[in-house]
């Protein structure tokens, strides 16, 4: 998504350990126009799919999620994080392993939004080792839904979350991918 | 706004302890065609002031704010919650005390995207006691933005909130007023 590559280079900040800052644009200050694009994108790449819902998980897989869910008019179910382990049977729950923060994150999707005639696009706003993207399909598994697609903004494809569910055989779009970050500069793979 | 209270006399679920449940389109489950007509409702409302900038609260304040930014074709930030009371001088800080949850929540907007050139409107799911909104309005006060507007989706008109802010001056606009929820049953407050 040429859009997106330009706006990364122009705005996104390359800090050491490898981490790309899109915070004026993605995920604390979000430009609402590049949404609506980045959603109308992801609604043709699976268009072909029958989806009735979208999923991700709070707080900045919201913005593209929604705007995803209004291009194919459809609802959008946000997975809440809970600090909390107790398990309940009202939800369905997955843990989520942040290597990065060194933190275990509970997520909960009430099952009332969540069954097995459900055709689900899963759209996060970044993939790196794949942590919250593999707590999202395991939420999936368990409401024994059909996993139509998943849809990430960006992917950090030097890590391994990507190739690994690529490997698995889920049908993983990324509209852009990310091949490295060295000496403070946004290199993307090619096409 | 009609479609809304409609909307919540559907589908609202009102539990014990004036607790409205409107999990299945607002605050878990998202309808993102409900969204944008509240986007649209919002810049319809608050057109005739010079609004560049929504602020918000995450997660569930970012889908009504999203849209409102979508229709006003502005950006859209959120302030983040975290746990930590550690001030840093790269954010804007405000403590949002929940009576209900009994917790503090430290919340934070990044100094970049909020100053004294911005003319800001708050966009909020729920208003009861106001904390989430005078947490919002400290922010402001520190970058010294003028606030133009606050949008309330659904305010729960017989708790303090609502009128303590008008008392204070605030340009707040509420979607819709719930004047009680006894007896399980919404009613609202007349027009």
């Amino acid at each position: 998504m040429e859009s997106l590559k330009q706006r990364i280079q122009a705005d996104g900040i390359v800090l050491p350990g490898n981490i790309l800052k899109v915070n004026s644009f993605l995920n604390h200050q979000i430009d609402p126009i590049l949404m609506q694009e980045i959603g109308m994108k992801f609604k043709q790449i699976f268009d072909d799919q029958p989806i009735n819902k979208i999923l991700t998980i709070e707080a900045s897989g919201i913005a593209p999620a929604l705007m995803t869910g209004l291009a194919f008019q459809v609802p959008v179910v946000f997975a809440r994080k809970s600090k909390s382990s107790t398990l309940d049977s009202e939800n369905y729950h997955a843990e989520v392993i942040s290597y990065t923060k060194h933190t275990t994150n509970q997520i909960l999707v009430d099952q009332k939004f969540l069954n097995d005639n459900d055709h689900v696009l899963i759209i996060d706003d970044f993939l790196a080792n794949g942590e919250a993207v593999h707590g999202l399909i395991e939420i999936c598994k368990q409401a024994q839904c059909t996993l139509d697609g998943i849809g990430i903004v960006i992917e950090k494809a030097f890590q391994p979350g990507g190739q690994q569910l690529r490997q698995e055989g889920y049908p993983l779009y990324s509209l852009v991918r990310i091949k490295s970050l060295a000496d403070g500069k946004v290199t993307f793979m090619e096409e």
